[in-house]
């Protein structure tokens, strides 16, 4: 990641912190939790009014480590590092930004690797459905405990940007700003095959053990890896997968192998090897089938319109034109909808060739849209 | 599939037939076969001066079996059905039509499940590459043998138009016309990742035994269901998946489980669940990998008038609005090689929202450029 001015800094050695939460959490799905955990990481400081908070909200494989480096990792910075930090788009002299695991998530928030306290063991395929309701309520209870009443902004992109959007009409008193980047209100036919694909590949893996591979001391590397690189297609447009590795062949001409001989096959297998021994599976398939259920019109005869009355906060949509698996128009959807409502509503379409992944680029015009409209947010 | 003309009949019950050739045929890859053998169907008659055959090349999952249906299978008509008959736009009371399964398939021709000389046991994953112009030249021995010295056209859709462009430019004295439809002179990036993801299903397949399941009295079947769960995907648009599927929900609401819910899981299951007890899986892998090394411009450095330069043929070149997979540029960039090298090309770009499906099916526009291009040729 490339710093776009040279004036921006990072927000140096960060440190993620653990809340707990007593109080039992009821799920959509008609479980619940009675106790939780969030990792989080903050950047910046609360100030007096407590009216500068802003939420970041991950994708399927972010986390709450959105911004600068740990201590004893020198290269890994935080997945927005380009956006979060002092004199960036999202500027932590200004704001109080937070970063959290999604309830579910592997990165340390309470998900399938943590114990079920009913077994004493990870629960595996049996840690419950989560929705994209569900994640706000949690990151709700976050903000109670940090003291925050209302945020200045919540943001996201894809999935992120659907809890932006979630946020805005769970708790429309508690949120004064809403950017939702690459997002769509609802996964196309398309984007649920794709998903599912990726799920069968996990679910049809012999070492996933019907969701307990923890207790096999293994874990379904093949199917996480086919999931990745299936995923990996959707997050990039055709002519910029063309423009990155074209048809360059390693050795220059047909080897007549099943062997990684194009470059794209091996960019492919090198994102699949590297998540599938990293990620956990349970944790896919749960976010993924969030991503499938997210759906707010659904209740209102699929009039999004009507859906998005209770928002209350100002908008930022953001889509890139090479953006295949969140087009444009799902954006515009949501802007339409918000404007029908008469909803304070800003939408940049962006030009970049970087399909679904411009999001987490750092293109000039989408930092200056970033960047003005944090700037015109009062704290 | 349907009449688009209700004066069009069938050519009724079909059986295949079986050329062997003994004359050792080398391929690109630097083996060779001692000899091989061609399954193929016909539909019309030979004419006297034996000008009116046109071959018709299938696709991945295609075979010998385009038009008509066998004695002993009501409902199992052949893949091209709505195209080859009496009264169709392939009119077999003008043509003589010779479907064949390729050199490398699973429906009888020579392939991985064909007992390997040397050892007596099937082939399987020691069966050699096979790229589009081999298949071009084992072609061309089965036209020797049926009295062919010319065909009055090759036709084929996807894979199958590149065998029509192959043929051009390989025998460009035994094709006076080609016909490529939804087709590419080769295949993308984001086209080979695709395929790599597939191939990466079946060689990770623990059932797939390094390509020798046979003797282990299974198939792997999970990798080939994935394979062509995500091929599906590829074959339609995002909005014909919408329009046919959407979000439908089996039981009305979200059941909170990895069932098949929506009605687009159901049916990539179903297909790759068919899909996956019927094709061979080595198949599967080297008729990706052919797709992925096709590329007649490779020679030329890229140029593709340059590559073209040796046909001789009339063209028609067909491509359909929404297909992603093989998109119109794809076909145009075909169409403008052949215009600089001042050949006969027609060019047709479809309407159609199927994507690239659309060349299976009997659009009627589609259908009536075919059949107005084909009573153009002189037999």
């Amino acid at each position: 990641m490339t710093e776009s001015q040279s004036a921006c800094q990072s927000v140096g050695i960060v440190a993620p912190q653990t809340a707990r939460f007593e109080e039992v959490l009821p799920l959509r799905c008609g479980a619940h939790l009675d106790g939780y955990e969030l990792v989080f990481e903050t950047y910046g400081t609360l100030n007096a009014a407590h009216s500068n908070a802003v939420l970041v909200c991950h994708a399927l494989s972010g986390s709450h480590h959105v911004a600068g480096r740990y201590a004893n990792e020198e290269k890994d910075s935080g997945w927005w590092n380009n956006l979060v930090g002092p004199g960036k788009p999202l500027d932590t002299r200004k704001f109080f930004v937070i970063g959290v695991n999604n309830l579910g998530g592997c990165h340390g928030s309470t998900g399938p690797r943590s114990a079920n306290p009913a077994s004493g063991r990870p629960w595996g395929a049996d840690f419950p459905f989560i929705t994209v309701e569900d994640w706000v309520d949690a990151q709700a209870r976050l903000a109670d405990s940090l003291g925050i009443g209302s945020f200045a902004a919540v943001i996201g992109g894809s999935l992120g940007g659907m809890q932006a959007l979630s946020w805005s009409l769970r708790y429309p008193e508690r949120i004064r700003h809403a950017a939702v980047i690459a997002s769509a209100a609802k996964l196309s036919a398309q984007n649920i095959a794709f998903n599912e694909v990726a799920r069968q590949a996990i679910l049809t893996d012999p070492d996933f053990h019907d969701g307990h591979f923890y207790a096999f001391n293994t874990l379904p590397e093949r199917g996480l890896r086919l999931a990745r690189m299936v995923g990996h297609i959707t997050y990039l447009s055709d002519d910029a997968m063309g423009e990155k590795f074209g048809r360059n062949l390693h050795h220059g001409k047909a080897a007549y192998s099943y062997d990684a001989e194009f470059e794209i096959e091996s960019y492919l297998r090198h994102q699949g090897n590297r998540f599938s021994r990293q990620f956990d599976a349970n944790t896919y398939l749960l976010t993924t089938r969030a991503l499938d259920y997210y759906d707010p019109a659904f209740a209102y005869g699929d009039n999004l319109t009507a859906a998005l009355a209770a928002a209350r906060a100002g908008f930022l949509v953001v889509a890139f034109t090479t953006d295949w698996r969140f087009s444009p128009d799902r954006s515009r959807e949501i802007v339409y909808a918000l404007a029908h409502n008469g909803r304070d509503v800003t939408y940049a379409e962006i030009d970049s060739a970087a399909g679904h992944d411009s999001f987490l680029l750092d293109d000039p015009q989408y930092h200056a849209v970033l960047a003005a409209w944090f700037d015109r947010i009062e704290v």
